[in-house]
């Protein structure tokens, strides 16, 4: 049985159709729709479709405001700081664009201090356009609700933390690393708790502090751990203090979900710094890059980090996008 | 029986005497007596006395310039470029120091692009006084030996790839990370196979790529590994492109350490950005971060990074250094 495809840009619409039916402006929707359609296209589904009703259900609780209008204030010719206003964080960056471009054209380093905003994607398509300019990008973004504690801790102070770079490589797609500091992000764990799988042992431990591999233990009173042990740890701390203590965002013990509609809510923070890689040395950044990625991949290293991503964007941009169960029901919701 | 001590001051003279004999220059020989003094005064022994005989080797070796001229350009008003000249690093970063200042007070970040240059220390050294002026910091070396394969490769292709990172923490020490991005620093590696301890599994792999606890199995053919996985594999390939592509520096795989003398020896890059935190929100940065590290604290958290080294200082400074046998023979041939 061949599995029914659809162009990316029929997804676009349909999201766009759905998050406006939920109260996101028109801008607001488009952006987040490219986004998750992006991410769809490109075998992210954790934050493709999937994604889409958790924005839906965030407007419409009031969480996420739907008129929000950020404010960009240049505070030196290479330093921004972005007030989301309770708004999507895609959408202050997406306002401070073309500062960061006059920044990193003219200074050749921008740092963006986003505050208050709400971000709940992959954080490579933020970085992609970046490299396509040939800079390199790195982000960090917190804010999420505490799951994660470092050994010795036993209570969750952080979040899963995510941090993401983007570096352009000639003659090859860019390398974009996005990932979670925690063990693993808590959208898999809720998945494995689901099907029954097991963790490896290093996930998280459970309510008692104890080593588990099962990952309903984890969920259930336990916590996360951050990933490769006390390194992780202390990557995922610098996300705090870049993320939020260099921003003005809440950290993540600061989190308050449990109150919509109310005067505090979640408010992520993101740290962006963005780089013309070409000031620093006299030989161009992206031609040595693809040195060091021809060298790993000589030596064996089959996989690097957003290959995956790639070789479905390509397939879908062929023949199209699969269409799975929760793409179905979105387009029905958007008929 | 109790241990003989010293004061920080004697420590330092007798290392300034050791490299002025081995060829370096007095501010050479003063930059690197401070820094490893310190290092050993705060119990970081694999960077204390120990490095000196290595700086002392590759000062007599010819690698190491002896009266290298770094050349500091201030590519933009938040941009510089530094060629040590095939001196050290910290030399480098001296000579650096004031536009560095000067970037940052004007642009609220500097970023740092150095080549050419021999960095065998720490990195938190190189951090420490910016976190004294109320910074950020963040810095990444390369240019080691190859030691290092991630997953699915068979050769080693990246090196240990430090990262650190310091930041202000109003009311208690700064919280300064300094970590390989591999599983263990090969000095460790080193002393373990020496020892016969054996290593934890995920360490690195023998010569046949199999999985071992057996640091000799390591040493001898094979390789280190990342730490975390591929996430650490990532974070060291981080390093490599922005200390070495970057920065105009050598990549891991490129060092030409059986060369002494001759036209090209390892030429290591260091990535250095500082950023004043306090433009990026409208609450002083150092109060927000005291509240994370203490939320982390009454989660249970009770080793915070840097926590041993300051408390080795602290009691340095009251009672001296205590005399190692390293520290004798360095006392006798300064004598």
């Amino acid at each position: 049985m061949s599995t029914e495809r659809i162009p990316f840009e029929r997804l676009v619409e349909a999201i766009e159709t759905v998050l406006v039916e939920a109260g996101a402006s028109p801008e607001v929707a488009g952006i987040l729709a490219l986004n998750h359609a992006g991410c769809e296209r490109d075998g992210a589904l954790s934050h493709g479709v999937f994604r889409v009703s958790q924005y839906a259900e965030t407007l419409r609780s009031g969480y996420l405001d739907s008129v929000a209008e950020p404010r960009v204030e240049r505070v030196s010719s290479s330093y921004l700081r972005v007030d989301a206003a309770g708004g999507i964080a895609q959408l202050a960056l997406s306002r401070a664009r073309d500062e960061i471009s006059r920044a990193v054209e003219e200074q050749g380093v921008a740092v963006v201090a986003i505050r208050d905003s709400q971000h709940h994607s992959a954080l490579w398509p933020d970085l992609e356009p970046f490299a396509d300019a040939g800079y390199v990008a790195v982000t960090a973004v917190t804010g999420g609700e505490p799951t994660v504690a470092p050994a010795g801790a036993h209570r969750a102070v952080l979040s899963t933390n995510p941090f993401a770079f983007a570096m352009p490589i000639e003659g090859a797609p860019h390398l974009i690393a996005d990932f979670a500091t925690s063990s693993m992000s808590y959208g898999d764990l809720t998945l494995a708790a689901q099907a029954g799988r097991s963790v490896p042992v290093g996930t998280g431990v459970d309510a008692a502090g104890g080593e588990t591999t099962d990952p309903r233990a984890i969920v259930d009173g336990g916590v996360l751990l951050p990933f490769g042990g006390h390194k992780g740890a202390m990557l995922s701390m610098m996300v705090e203090l870049l993320a939020s203590a260099l921003t003005g965002g809440d950290f993540s013990f600061e989190a308050q979900r449990d109150k919509p509609g109310g005067a505090h809510s979640t408010r992520t923070g993101q740290f962006l710094l963005v780089i013309d890689p070409d000031r620093g040395a006299s030989t161009p950044f992206a031609g040595r890059a693809s040195r060091l990625v021809q060298a790993l991949r000589d030596a064996g290293m089959d996989r690097m980090p957003a290959d995956h991503r790639y070789r479905t964007r390509a397939e879908a941009e062929t023949l199209g996008i699969p269409v799975t169960p929760a793409i179905r029901e979105l387009l029905d919701a958007a008929d």
